[in-house]
């Protein structure tokens, strides 16, 4: 059975595993820290980067952009998470580098570096109690990544269109990952709520609730369908 | 024709026009600088991200991940840029990522936004002089990525294995990027030198070396095919 380096509260690690369970490829899951990389991450890949997806045949797909494409490619048909045309292919690209790159860096990035990794790392390393100027910052900026969110999805059904797709689970990954640090302000967001609802009903999301890091659980409505 | 919104030293943009003299397809450009986006950029990509691509048709494909992916689906054939089966692929994307990701965040931006960004920005916005601490590092980070880009060509002809691939394009514009600064220790790394000199004969590099920004002009040795 093929093999996910990850860690859980990685955005790109949650897509991976959102995205395995949506093609329906069973893989065993093993842990890595990232304020503490095994050498067996190294080994696999150089940058140290998660996630890294390692086949039976012991080849190893390093990195989001990566294994995204190359889930897509080897195990999309029954299901497509980059369906449609080029052009509509071109819209979800746009939709998954939004988050990967832009969301992360405003909010992502700042509220797991501040409240997670920064809890775990040594005091010679960065660790210590978190900078709330940047949590603040990045709380600041989130509200204005859900406004676009909500005109996404009255636009249509999904984010990209008509069909769930790998915007979809991007968003929810990084979206996942800061409702479990109870930072999501779902009341004022109520487009948004509707949309995470379906997607957090979709049984591929069942693994990523029951996530929960050792002297770190999640938010009370974490896990909570009825949120 | 299609047109290209981009800036010249963004190496984003680079590849891009490098992607579309590979493949063969001819487009106008229109130059931003992101110290002063346009509305136009903002009407074609809210997240106001370059490159941005406008086909005949008004459709724009919005940001390096999408339109890479896009051209190879619209233009690929008679060359791909992401040539082999799903696992050359894999190994493409990941070089492509390292670049993207990990050398932009530790090397060229901060080269880029010291020495150029802060240039054009005005003081209350962060313009000013260049942190040279902050120079300094990225040029030290430079060394061990260029290490490995040797490593990669002494193995094979090209980044990614036999073949010219997007890989050897995200290097060569990150690189160019670095060598129009005069920042590129060629002189220490022979074997990189060689596979760029091989990469800067090629016909779709000629354009890039006509790059000429207004009261910043380029190393002497930049548009040097004998470098």
């Amino acid at each position: 059975m093929p093999k996910l380096l990850h860690f859980p509260l990685d955005p790109y690690s949650r897509r991976s595993r959102l995205a395995l369970a949506e093609y329906g490829e069973a893989c065993t899951l093993a842990e890595e820290r990232p304020w503490a990389p095994t050498q067996t991450l190294f080994d696999y890949n150089p940058s140290g980067i998660l996630p890294v997806f390692i086949e039976d045949t012991g080849f190893a797909v390093c990195g989001i952009e990566a294994l995204s494409e190359y889930l897509e490619e080897t195990r999309g048909g029954r299901l497509n998470l980059l369906p449609g045309s080029a052009l509509q292919r071109a819209e979800i690209r746009r939709l998954v580098a939004w988050f990967d790159v832009k969301f992360y860096t405003e909010v992502s990035e700042p509220l797991i570096s501040e409240k997670v990794l920064r809890r775990f790392l040594s005091a010679d390393n960065g660790g210590g109690a978190p900078d709330m100027a940047r949590v603040r910052q990045a709380r600041h900026l989130l509200k204005s990544h859900l406004d676009y969110v909500s005109y996404l999805v009255e636009e249509n059904s999904w984010l990209a269109g008509d069909d769930l797709s790998l915007a979809d689970l991007a968003a929810a990954a990084h979206l996942s990952a800061i409702d479990y640090l109870g930072d999501m302000p779902w009341a004022e967001h109520p487009v948004v709520k509707s949309w995470y609802q379906r997607i957090k009903s979709r049984p591929s999301f069942r693994v990523l609730l029951q996530d929960n890091i050792a002297a770190m659980p999640p938010a009370a409505s974490y896990a909570d369908l009825d949120f």
